[in-house]
């Protein structure tokens, strides 16, 4: 059954590329020695470290030693907001944070943590309605104590881009370090730390066809630093323990294809994404799309749908063999709208019906077109449900 | 040449075993959906998390919402180790710490960072020759302020075993968090929460024939946490990230062979491993065993060599296809004696000469025989080039 699903949740998770898990497989069984060994075995893996790292500062135009290995997205981002947070405050800088209110919670919720619990202040700044920071209000958010500023590169659930460039130009030209959370964006945009002025940028392989539990944080040479996590000497002190050899591996790898393909890759999914969008907004009554209309992750489709329930359209659509997702939290009985949506200024009744559609390097036409004959009918059959439960 | 390796760094790192790999090979290409996904992708991930929870719970006489997955042993102890001083902090218990100069730097570099950063007091209690802490000391450390006591089940350098059971008994009579860094131990000793009184343990699976790079921190219902990485609400919101799927899957596998096969396996390495004690000790001069003789790992066979450089002898007997490790960060032109030697009372001089043997499943008499055969004439190669230098 697995193998008709048109799988249209890459934004949440990708199957691992053949290539990607043939990069990983001598170093389980094989050449399985801690890189740290001073032998054979150790060698070894301690090379294939090396050469990945070696791979992945090539990609972004950084140095090696400005790549740190992490267990995903989630350790990165919170190594970099409290590992610069910290260094700033206990510098005496202060202990102001800027960010947005569409982040991803391994963002809002480590900067409400450390707001709670560590002394920390947050200014939130605002978004439009298509969910984009306007640079402007970083600016003006700006006091003499602020210590950090995080704001993503691109949003999980409604694939908008945000003005990184222009707001990293205004942390960089008041001191202020910047990390983004680039977890959506890493795969299908060219980020060149050369000529983007972020100073920390977290990533996970597997939303570009690696595994899942490995990350990176691009830590630039000179920002702000106190770890997260100790122990052990690696990744130079930063981040302890036993190298993850072969998913470091398989990252690197997943990387390398992730940009050899991007061009033609990303044309391919915004071709597709745009017949998704117009045959949904065209095909609909009450369908909206959310996010920005161009501005917007190229293999994004996300909408909203008027008088309907988010977690019912999930099941139906996996009952048609079709896996997406909604911008809500609804696995649970008693649904909350999207904290994204909702500060976007989506009606909570609207927002209750969101359905994200993320594609993906293997998404067909006629998979796109199987979603389009189902849709209508699914969104059809939810709502007259949703209207007598009202 | 890998295959003639004679590979007696087990402390180190493990192969995995190729039943823990099959087990994982579906979950990196073929159901390979976020668990978090509410479609069929996602609820056969999610379903192999439970099932691997269940396992790990069972072994360990647990409850499987006790269980949380990390990314390794390092960020068990990090998290259980902030997680539970912070809590106790926050509740005005006070910030005062109990541990041993023998721990991994996991805790050590841990909880000295606590201490440097962020206001805890720490109390270091001895250890004997044997690297042996006695639980009196425990006991005469507590102060009204202890918030947390953090000895290891068993060494990693020398083998020696924690009076664990005895030091949770006092802990647990003056309601004091007690974590133990278990990540040499699990898959030798047998580790049953329901008698021994320990609130916290650290595992690491690539200790036991899994994948490096996943871990778990048990954690006793009741004890006070605080999460030491924020997110999504993945593992009860007590740590954040997508699941890495196919290595809780491999953990699970592993552990449940290890214990399987523990009681076998356990009588086989210790076997070999007093063969290869008693070879050294027997057949060169001016060796010593470091850590207890009895209450030691099955597999660790350690020693001290008069006037030897252990990064010389590690380099030699790799030149033999021998892989080994020393008690002491020689991979650097300076080398410091091992802290845990140190700790134990050993000379620096004779810390300089440390070298550690650990055994394995496929240890063979024969490997341990042709280590006999090499081991003497490389100690003598090496101490005449070090009796020159000096």
């Amino acid at each position: 059954m697995i193998n008709d699903f048109i799988y249209l949740d890459h934004a949440a998770s990708t199957p691992v590329d053949p290539a990607v898990l043939d990069a990983m497989m001598p170093f389980f069984s094989e050449k399985y020695g801690n890189p740290s060994g001073l032998h054979a075995q150790g060698r070894a893996t301690k090379q294939a470290i090396v050469a990945a790292r070696r791979t992945i500062a090539e990609i972004f135009h950084c140095h090696p030693t400005e790549i740190i290995f992490t267990s995903g997205g989630s350790e990165a981002d919170n190594m970099a907001i409290r590992g610069a947070a910290w260094a700033q405050k206990l510098a005496g800088k202060g202990s102001h944070i800027i960010t947005s209110p569409i982040e991803h919670p391994a963002v809002s919720k480590t900067v409400d943590q450390l707001c709670a619990v560590h002394g920390f202040e947050q200014t939130v700044v605002p978004v439009d309605e298509f969910g984009r920071v306007n640079p402007a209000d970083v600016r003006a958010a700006i006091r003499p104590d602020t210590v950090l500023i995080t704001i993503m590169a691109a949003n999980n659930e409604v694939g908008t881009l945000q003005p990184i460039a222009e707001i990293g130009e205004i942390a960089r030209e008041r001191g202020i370090p910047f990390h983004s959370d680039s977890v959506q964006a890493v795969g299908t945009l060219d980020l060149d730390v050369r000529t983007l002025p972020v100073d920390m940028l977290a990533l996970s392989a597997h939303k570009f066809y690696g595994p899942k539990g490995v990350g990176v944080l691009y830590l630039r040479k000179g920002t702000p630093f106190v770890p997260h996590s100790t122990g052990g000497g690696h990744e130079e002190g930063r981040r302890p323990g036993t190298e993850n050899v072969p998913y470091i591996v398989g990252l690197a790898k997943a990387l390398s294809l992730a940009v050899e393909n991007r061009v033609e890759s990303v044309a391919r999914m915004a071709q597709l994404r745009d017949m998704l969008i117009d045959g949904v907004l065209n095909g609909i009554s009450g369908a909206h799309l959310t996010g920005h209309p161009t501005e917007r992750l190229p293999h994004n489709a996300s909408f909203v749908f008027e008088n309907c329930d988010a977690g019912a359209l999930l099941m139906h659509l996996d009952m048609h063999n079709i896996g997406a997702a909604s911008g809500s939290a609804c696995a649970t009985g008693n649904p909350e709208p999207s904290k994204v949506l909702t500060a976007m200024g989506t009606p909570r009744e609207l927002a209750l019906g969101a359905l994200r559609l993320t594609l993906g390097k293997h998404t067909t036409s006629a998979q796109i077109e199987r979603v389009l004959a189902v849709l209508p009918s699914v969104v059809e059959s939810v709502r007259s449900v949703y209207t007598i439960q009202k």
